[in-house]
């Protein structure tokens, strides 16, 4: 099985982290490909940020379909670009902060979000409301830690990250923690084993669910609105955009 | 003032549409500034039309901020990059979605939406949520046209959209219909007369709420998540989308 | 254009703080009535004052007609009588707490409510509710300031709004402010630039928002719920206030 | 114990119904007092109606406080004026809306309601949610009987109300149903045999819980917001609603 | 009228503290039977507990229908087993819990839960959400008292839930206490009084709202899901627990 | 890896197809126990029948705890004793409605469920809500199968199926099926190729789902209250389910 993980941002160091958490829980035979977006923001940190990195994640799902991945992992907590993903293939897209909410649900009644900087929370509460997660999600608490500190070994990111993890456990009455960040990916188990809770990484939860979907031969559906994209034209410096099905030109 | 009313999508027919319908409702000391996005698809018809327009959309943006506009109005159904357009700017932003929904919710206690394709149902069904609509919008209803058969005189647009809004008012118990598509800008005072309840442009209520908050000296906030993006490069085709302050460069 | 903006309770110095802000707010075309309620309450601080105070508020509207007005603003936070009104006219009519919430939502992703007495924060909160605000609320918080004081030069009541003001803006995480009461209204403009955040009022809001609807033809829907009341019989000291449609007489 | 039960519109002859149904309800040491209001309109089929009707209910409390009643029933499926009437006093105070929905959700999963007027369907869907009744009640339905036909012996009404309680229980998979008029009062136990399931009337249900509470000690909360109203001033024909607690002034 | 007074827990201590509450709020005609589970945990402090404890519960339920009870009262504040005890009678059946916050919802517009030990605060949440109670209950608080400390008189049980309800009164907003526990039934007079708000034990609501009901000819559906269980076998050690109807065996 | 999957009803046949599809499911490394309940019904379909299965499957958990097992599943479509179960382990368990409903919402935007008996409908709804899946679970369909019918190869149940499948694709606007019953376990692969959406059954997804988690190091936290049960007597004949932590007494 081929997963592709996706980093939205264009970060290359982030992929890294990214992939090794990946490939850590893919199960032997499953090939990781780790993708960075080509074009973008190099950290996403806010609504724009995002926005504007789905277009380098929707290419790198399109060049996935052309090496034939059987599944696909957004690996940034905004779950960027999740639902036009979905209408590019029939394998299984996950985003991180999906797979890891779920995953928390399944093992706690109640869990708390640690996140980066704290304008970043309204994202992740809305995708708390967008996956029915408001009876479990105690709280999104944020670090104020930025997204590239994570990956940067002299800053205190991981001291800091543990503390506001003690303090859900002390405020919250959560079970369990979801680290907010593609970038905290590997610290799931060293924290998990220091708090004595579960702390769960979306990058490979995601990775694991889409094995265990892809395994199944459950695939995205591709009735109602995550059916492939109309074919059309696409105008402007964008137009490579336009969808293409396999086999299929994208003009009308 | 100056308001600019963008089209998401790449179509000049339809931006003259919604350009129309923009000036009729401007006041007398209102400018509309019509822009088409420089970059995209020909319409937007599902999750994937609808992430990729935001490029052009935020282009748009850009650009209206060079020219000191005084407000901006997404003219397309989705709403697409409400958020991020907040980000870049002090004018206030409004969706034509947003606009319409908020309006019916003011003059009726249930309205129904009457929109194109039905696989845009979801579309509208998630922003009837994040609008806090869940109570006002008794259902969203779809006439599976395509968004440029709008446009063309030559289609049966206007009769599907007229039996489904009578369908609507018979089944729904709605006192009142949101036309879901910028495209259908230039129905709502002739459907008003007709059907004898209120039928509602997001295009024209979006114009004249933002002269209503702009004349209050009401803007985004910038505090918090609509804050200015963080300065931060960005790489590949999409660098220029890096965010500048005015005055300000975009790298740190 | 002509809007009536009435105050639901008795004293005139408050019509008089609200009339200035709906002048303030007014376009140059649009010509203010003033209305104090001619029976109840002298300030609204719980559910029985606001409960009587909407014959006033009612009696204000009819009125209205009389005067060929075009909108209605009842100008109290508890939006009194808001659905009776709507029976009563073709207008649109807005509550102030109404217009305010739905401005802070086109320009934060939340926002905290600043009113007066602690026992009246559950009618804004029910508000929040019927609203569809309850993502984008906060939290509302009480100065514990009497309605009276406001209008009060000899209280401290700048100072604790102000100070309310930076507690909601420190702990709720919102980006603006929605004052709680008709008598704040004038304060406005002034706290937007002292906090450096929206702070909004919903007197000139609300009449912003009714040129906004009456100068598109949007008016109050006439079919369900808000069509007029049914012709009957009223009985003793308020018996004048069987609905009279124009040209119709009340009883069957 | 003495109950007031209150009919808050003007007609003798559904206060008869209303008390029959009352009185059999009654425990042997209930003395039921039943009230019509002495001003308003002759039945309530709307949001004005409902709000006028208020005054009338309002004086019933008023004058039941002075005659040392242990409780109320608001008669009405609207629940008019419910929180200021619990301002008034330290007795409890019911509504029959709320009194029969909650008895449905003891005994069964889910309920539909039958009311009369398509037109106030909406007021009952508000108290669904205002009671927390969002997942048991699964539809309102209307019959669209006037008020003033139930009272009507040549009138269809109650073969009309039967037919609409059988698809409910054909189409909505409920349990129970609620009547939705206090005029159905005398429905309750004949419909309950004859479709075989609970057929709940809210005076019934409203006067035991009275009972109940009283017979507990339990009374309306006087901390807050139910807190008796500020003493002021209440002008012009109005004036004698100031609010007197027992042995206080009303003005300041 | 005979009411059957459940304890699911195996202490006879705590089902006479319930069956003295029981009793002194029942009507003078109404026979109480206090019944305590014949096994299962000697206190219910967790979900395993509580599922467990169902088994007593049920044979009870049995119990009683052989006995001609009028109605059941399920008197652990999980409300365990209730939604299968409705299945094996027509007589109504109440769970403190419901019975406690119902009763709280009618004499306040919020209230707070004071409940044991922290772990369970989770089941009085999911019921909050059950019940509809969400808007209504401000906080459930946990006081770390054993259930079997409540009981005992060297204990400082009494002194620990004064100091929650007076914190939840100061903090919550809240207009009513309800006592999470029906080892805590004896208090509900006492702390009314000194605290000066309602402060509600469901095991007397319960039976009141008992009495009410069947004295009103309402009794639990038996239409769809309360329907009684199918005949079928039942196999093991459980086997006896197979539902026979009344004059039917049990297997098919 | 060992994973055991529970059936919580005592028939034996349906066993054999749950364990079936779970080893169809399961990873090549992955054993799987399959256990019948040792007591209770032959068939679960109602709420009574849930509650006393329950007892069934804890003693398989505790069996499953000798054995060390690394997973649990509970193949019944009410995932009855799910809470209870988590507290007596520290290896993940999962429901099959949960993990089905979560595997649904990963790949459409809406999904059906096809269930058994109209009566259990309401089982399904209340989880549903439980999981968060309002916005996701479009209906909850009934096919009218008693579940001993679904492993009957004389009975018409996969017409049925397939058939309420068709009506639910047609009329809901969903993207896929979810079977509502663990003897449907059989039906997802074949469905899904016959429909061309994903039928998805919860055996095989939560045998997947608990693989990935197990292997990930993810396991049910024990903090809060999913922390094991605290000691206590349990008495009479179900003394021995108090439950017993490895290496340690039951009795405080």
């Amino acid at each position: 099985m081929r997963i592709k993980v996706i980093n939205p941002n264009t970060t290359e160091s982030m992929t890294r982290t990214i992939a090794a958490a990946a490939r850590a829980a893919a199960a032997p035979g499953t090939e990781i490909l780790a993708a960075t977006a080509s074009t973008g923001p190099v950290s996403i940190e806010g609504h724009y940020d995002e926005a504007i990195s789905v277009i380098g994640l929707l290419e790198a799902i399109r060049e996935g379909e052309q090496q034939g991945c059987d599944g696909y992992v957004i690996a940034c907590f905004g779950d960027p670009g999740l639902l036009a993903a979905r209408e590019m293939t029939r394998a299984p897209v996950l985003g991180i902060a999906e797979a890891a909410m779920h995953a928390a649900s399944f093992v706690a009644t109640g869990f708390s979000v640690v996140t980066t900087l704290g304008r970043t929370r309204i994202i992740a509460e809305h995708l708390v409301h967008a996956y029915g997660m408001g009876r479990h999600c105690r709280r999104v608490r944020a670090t104020e830690l930025a997204v590239l500190e994570l990956d940067d070994p002299a800053s205190d990111a991981r001291r800091k990250i543990v503390n506001e993890c003690r303090r859900a456990l002390d405020e919250d009455g959560s079970g369990a923690i979801v680290l907010g960040c593609g970038g905290m990916a590997d610290l799931a188990r060293e924290l998990t084993a220091e708090l004595g809770v579960p702390v769960i990484d979306g990058v490979g939860v995601a990775v694991k669910f889409i094995e265990a979907l892809a395994g199944l031969g459950i695939g995205t559906s591709k009735r109602g609105d995550f059916a492939p994209p109309l074919p059309k034209f696409y105008t402007g410096r964008l137009s490579d955009m336009a969808f293409q099905a396999p086999g299929k030109p994208s003009a009308p």
